[in-house]
């Protein structure tokens, strides 16, 4: 990884994106010796029901911690696929749950679709991580994070006695069959 | 509550600092109809297992999301405060587990001492809430948020099968014993 990476993960309440970009910022920063910031902002739109997260990753120190262009967003709702993928770069990546969002035209982005929640649901019979699934997914697609990283900020952080389960999701995720969409 | 008012939580890795930083500001954000920000930097130092977590809340937009002086400093452990009481601003409070801290002379500042993870453990037999037992406290000096947010942010944001007992350690940190240190 080169430069200040920004990442952007947004869905609705209950689909743990929060503790999506917690474990993200950890494995980058704790467990991969960069630096990291994690950040959520509320405003009158928060009472909606929307959810979303912010991780930056750098080699530097981060002077500025907030998202202005992401380089890659993780869209786990049609609204919130809608809402940001205006505001992702040129050359970036926008990782989405196939099942669960109809993609627009995408041009000069990288899409990429993976049955996010599908995956939770058939193979562990748990959608509520279907979080780390996309954390997986993530990985793989965007390089920003290693696997083992991650495994090891969730076996240190998620809640106790979810461990495992959140593990063999993160698994899955990086192996998942993914789909890019070309316009 | 008049302008912004930032707000720095810290401690130790498994104290809950990040969980509690998040339900301040959604208290303060989605229930009580402020703007927030919620966020954690990791660095080099993150490893040593030191944790922190900042808010701001404010009536209006939030530019800068970032604390440089915080108006209140809740501190867990001893290295915490130590560590970030140089940074808070005149006029602050500084709010400690009497139990875990020694505290330095803190001149031009509001020192509040509670025996917060003592009620956690004596009152609840569950150490583990002493974050909560802390936002309680904090709530009840600062004025910042008030307990009936604080209480919605827990019923919807504690992890599934804890709210009973984070609700139970809000309301004794709100009605805990505090004592207010002179210099």
């Amino acid at each position: 990884m080169k430069g200040r990476v920004e990442i952007r993960i947004a869905g609705e309440g209950g689909q743990g994106v929060i503790l999506a970009g917690i474990i993200l910022a950890e494995a980058a920063a704790v467990w991969q010796g960069l630096n990291a910031t994690q950040s959520q902002s509320y405003g009158p739109e928060s009472r909606g029901g929307a959810s979303r997260a912010e991780v930056i990753i750098d080699e530097e120190e981060i002077d500025y911690p907030r998202v202005r262009q992401p380089h890659v967003l993780l869209a786990l709702s049609q609204e919130a696929l809608d809402k940001y993928l205006p505001d992702v770069r040129d050359g970036g990546v926008v990782i989405v749950d196939q099942d669960r969002v109809v993609p627009p035209a995408c041009p000069r982005r990288r899409l990429i679709e993976a049955p996010i929640t599908r995956l939770a649901r058939e193979k562990l019979g748990r959608a509520i991580v279907a979080n780390m699934v996309a954390l997986g997914v993530l990985a793989r697609v965007s390089g920003v994070v290693t696997l083992e990283a991650l495994r090891s900020a969730v076996a240190h952080r998620a809640p106790s006695g979810t461990e495992e389960v959140n593990l063999r999701a993160l698994e899955l995720g990086y192996h998942a069959p993914v789909r890019e969409v070309s316009d």
